[in-house]
């Protein structure tokens, strides 16, 4: 299969970062020509975005969900399709299952309306593989120093969240990949890179 | 009737601003509360998205309409509601009829879905009253001097604003008074207080 779009997801200090990192240098060593990016916040136009969206007081849910959407389709167009064109594999820091999790699961606004607007949004750009980096709210919690806007919610909203993220992965179980995150950063992603080193042999 | 939600719509240089602003003195001066406000960039968090819309590059239709949609949201739960609930009259420069009229005419994007977003968002603050200050583009684009993104428009856009404009008036002909643009500020201004003065005598 045609690799072209990994997504890395998961909950707060779930350890996201580190792994896109680490892979992106992954597939860099095996001869590939990957491109690391970021949600939201992966234009100039998403970085003035995701001050509002973290550093921000009181944001409504609604407006919340707009600024999202309004990011990611900035990044689509901006970043992710012409990446695409070029032959580079993206590998995405978040994308489009964070808004199911976070604005359907974890603030409740109706999954089906989501869907309607993130089909406009996103088309026909599906990751071909996503690693949901599954940890419990309560180590999430444990791991939290600094805390901005989304860290700050309450442990209720970090569980809905979760169970958002596991129930999108029951839907979709052929692309979503559920990774365990209570393990070291190098078990990870080992983990990640054995699934991935299936994908790369038939394609 | 109830008079509590003003808003005043036209295309660029149009003079909506002034006759805003000479509105809200009048209201003052017969003893009303007025608040005049504005979109986007009604709140400080509008301030940031404003300067997104009118200084960005290229950006995107539906970027820009999400935008737009995240800065009303924003302005209706933390000025226009609560300034009702405090008995004041809202004037607003600009509301959501300026999405149908430059996203929707302008942009090309789908009324349908602009119409069922659009009810998400305002829900039931709808304008008691809309002035329409109509001019020509050609009168549009000879006032215009500094020019930001939306300005520097060609003329073939700012034609379908005002037609999408004219459209609106026509489904919403008890609501929306359309003004002829093409006078003096005072005209314009005594043509609007004429208007204004059968509704408040009735309220």
């Amino acid at each position: 299969m045609k690799l072209a779009f990994i997504t890395i997801e998961g909950v707060e200090s779930s350890g996201k970062s580190i792994q896109a990192k680490l892979l992106t240098d992954w597939l860099k060593e095996n001869g590939l020509n990957p491109l690391l990016t970021i949600e939201p916040g992966g234009t100039p136009f998403g970085k003035t975005i995701r001050k509002l969206l973290l550093n921000g007081t009181n944001i409504d849910p609604i407006t919340e969900f707009f600024l999202y959407l309004s990011d990611r389709k900035e990044h689509i167009i901006k970043v992710i399709l012409p990446a695409m064109e070029k032959g580079k594999i993206v590998v995405s820091d978040r994308y489009y299952d964070s808004t199911f999790a976070y604005q359907g699961g974890g603030r409740g606004i109706d999954k089906k309306w989501i869907e309607s607007l993130m089909n406009y949004v996103v088309q026909n750009v599906i990751p071909d593989i996503t690693f949901l980096i599954d940890i419990s709210p309560e180590i999430s919690l444990s791991r939290i120093k600094g805390k901005d806007r989304i860290e700050k919610e309450e442990m209720a909203f970090h569980k809905r969240v979760r169970e958002a993220y596991l129930k999108r992965a029951r839907e979709f179980p052929d692309r979503i990949r559920v990774i365990n995150g209570a393990r070291t950063i190098r078990e990870i992603q080992d983990d990640i890179r054995n699934q991935l080193k299936e994908r790369l042999v038939h394609k």
